[in-house]
């Protein structure tokens, strides 16, 4: 990707995907992708059928808005915290997506129950703390990512083997190397926060994890050196 | 929105949202809009698809017909009591959308649990309580009014801040200052009580409401003064 | 209606909906209706997109084939015990519609909890007894229609009134005056079995039932002899 | 099906039908069928909308490709294992379905509680045991699919009675006659799952089975010697 014409086309069609995929209502959700030092993201409010390139607000890491006439996402300054504490990202989502938001209304963390989670996240899903009122009462947005970055860095977890947190009370945000690969995460997230649910009402208990070898397996071989799923485009 | 054609064609418009939005099976659910002294509502028994502008009937806030050949939605008579007693408002949505209806149906209030639910509502959604024989008797669907009437005044809750209600043993009434966001707030209530049941399930008990301090910055950031999201064209 | 070819179209246009409505998977389901002695009905094991008016097999009311060529539906025996028991019914759906089915799976009745379920059926859906050995043995699809039979003769209940049954272990079968009628009511089977699950999640107990003046208010509203719902036509 | 043109046409529409029928997000599913010596299979990591025949890779027995340029799916191995052990199969599906992979992730059997089971699974399906540490470490897809044989050997399981299993903290492996067979019971897994899970909610309790003969009769009507389900095409 060379230029910011083409970097937009890839972020609008990225935001597409999140109704395609059943993962939003209304605008309630945002993909922004990053090349270098310009980050992509989707206009407030903005409805995803009938967006156009152009709408598509390009900013640089700092917020300063490089290219677009909309208003960028409500969500942006948190898109903006990740990207600079996780350089080795290149694409964020939020959604409000019904299975992982319940998880982050209930404050649980999403253990590793099966390999469906373990193809895309290499531990739980962890909870980020709730926000104080101070930190609600100024910079929510920016804060809502300090809490999110504080999690991994205290808990020294990799964000590219755990590319998702719930925040609490809020809704998951998710990423990836870039932009498709977090809205496949972002489907990864929903799909194993319902078999979950699911999987708890039937032992009626908290359910027990997915062995470590076979999580670590599922997720070697599919992101490790000698993972050998798909065709090795991407 | 000038004169009673362009009415009719933005709450046709409006009800055919609807099906689209997974509100409604059947002809089970009503839109109406309210421009200045003129109510226009979708006819009873009619399917949304296929309707025609003609087809919406026009009434005063009387109840008296003004344009249209067809029967009004058999709950008009509760928009109406609606529109009368809040002149703030300037749509209505009646729905049996599933999950807002299984509230109705337990006659348990949705508690704001996150902040899907903080970016419509205000604070929790009610329960009017449950009619008497003799309300049912007469004037049953005016009166399905009245204690939703009866409910906010004597609570003081501003029927903007919490722009809906759950009939007990019925179904949700929704609204909003206009027809289009009475359908968005119907969105939102629905996926909200879909949220609640679910991190009720995960949690095992009532689950925690949301920090007042998150949902009062949701609420704000969204609806008020100084709200920045949207493009600030709504 | 009037000939065999209109009603193989009408009967060809009902079954179509079945998938449209999310009633069921591959070929899982089937209505007939019926025109003085003549029922009409799909045939078995064919899939409903490119189903043609000719393969919808026409019977008398003692199952011999007046046209088609191919098989009917093994549900057959069923439809015309309920049609000979109940004349006053023109149409037969048996869907295995996943809510519902639980309940039939659970043998719970389906209470009435709410208006949704009061505007189609009057009272609570039955369970009708499980088949002994010797009536599986022999004649399984006709006993299937007997024992449904024996249950509303049992209890007096008006088969127009509750206009459905489920069938212990297996599924419902619905019914009314046509066969769009009992489309409409399986339809409605489904809607109220979700929210009645959902809703005694909510309560934890068996919630209470909807009062007996609202259930008989929104079933006359809808069919009585006064009935103000719809535009008249049906 | 003579020749390879075919069988990769026909494997191909078989994938196609997965994300029809709701059975995978993304490319997480594959089906396989056999044709004498020949299995072709979905390649790894492509997805179902736009694949094209010479997509779908060509093996022996062995696991030797015969033809196609992509790599195969991921769970190959599998496959073949079930192939060679069960050579009266010709169809084989893996799919992360949400509901049968949430008994897989319980590791709880799917027991017969109705006759949409009874019509497709003549039994409970069962669940394989989890592989050890050891099995997972080296040619895990194929022992994957060892534990499953052994399985249905130590329990004398016939695997056309009983055509599919739960993998342990995975999901389910599916098969049939055909391709066509396996996707359809694949459906039929699923559903059943799904009615199994809302029975137990319902029963607050493990549900009774269905009886006996009710299971043997729905299963002889539609797959025994004198079945009479469907149009004796297939």
């Amino acid at each position: 990707m060379t230029n910011i014409s083409e970097l937009r086309e890839y972020v609008l069609a990225q935001n597409s995907r999140l109704p395609d995929e059943g993962l939003v209502s209304l605008t309630w959700g945002n993909v922004s992708g990053r090349v270098d030092e310009l980050i992509a993201i989707k206009p407030t409010g903005v409805p995803y059928l009938g967006m156009e390139p152009e709408d598509i607000v390009v900013l640089d890491l700092e917020g300063n808005i490089v290219a677009g006439e909309l208003r960028p996402s409500i969500d942006t300054a948190t898109h903006l915290e990740l990207y600079r504490a996780f350089p080795e990202i290149g694409g964020v989502v939020h959604v409000h997506s019904t299975y992982a938001t319940a998880f982050a209304q209930a404050r649980i963390p999403l253990t590793c129950l099966g390999t469906t989670h373990a193809d895309h996240f290499n531990g739980p899903v962890p909870v980020a703390r709730p926000l104080t009122a101070d930190e609600v009462a100024d910079e929510y947005e920016t804060n809502t990512g300090r809490v999110i970055v504080e999690h991994f860095r205290t808990n020294t977890i990799d964000p590219l083997h755990v590319p998702a947190v719930l925040a609490a009370g809020h809704a998951p945000f998710v990423w990836g190397v870039d932009a498709a690969i977090a809205v496949d995460n972002a489907v990864a997230l929903e799909a194993s926060a319902h078999m979950a649910i699911l999987t708890g009402v039937l032992t009626g208990t908290q359910p027990d994890p997915l062995e470590d070898w076979v999580l670590a397996r599922h997720h070697e071989r599919k992101h490790g050196a000698n993972a050998y799923y798909g065709q090795g485009k991407q």
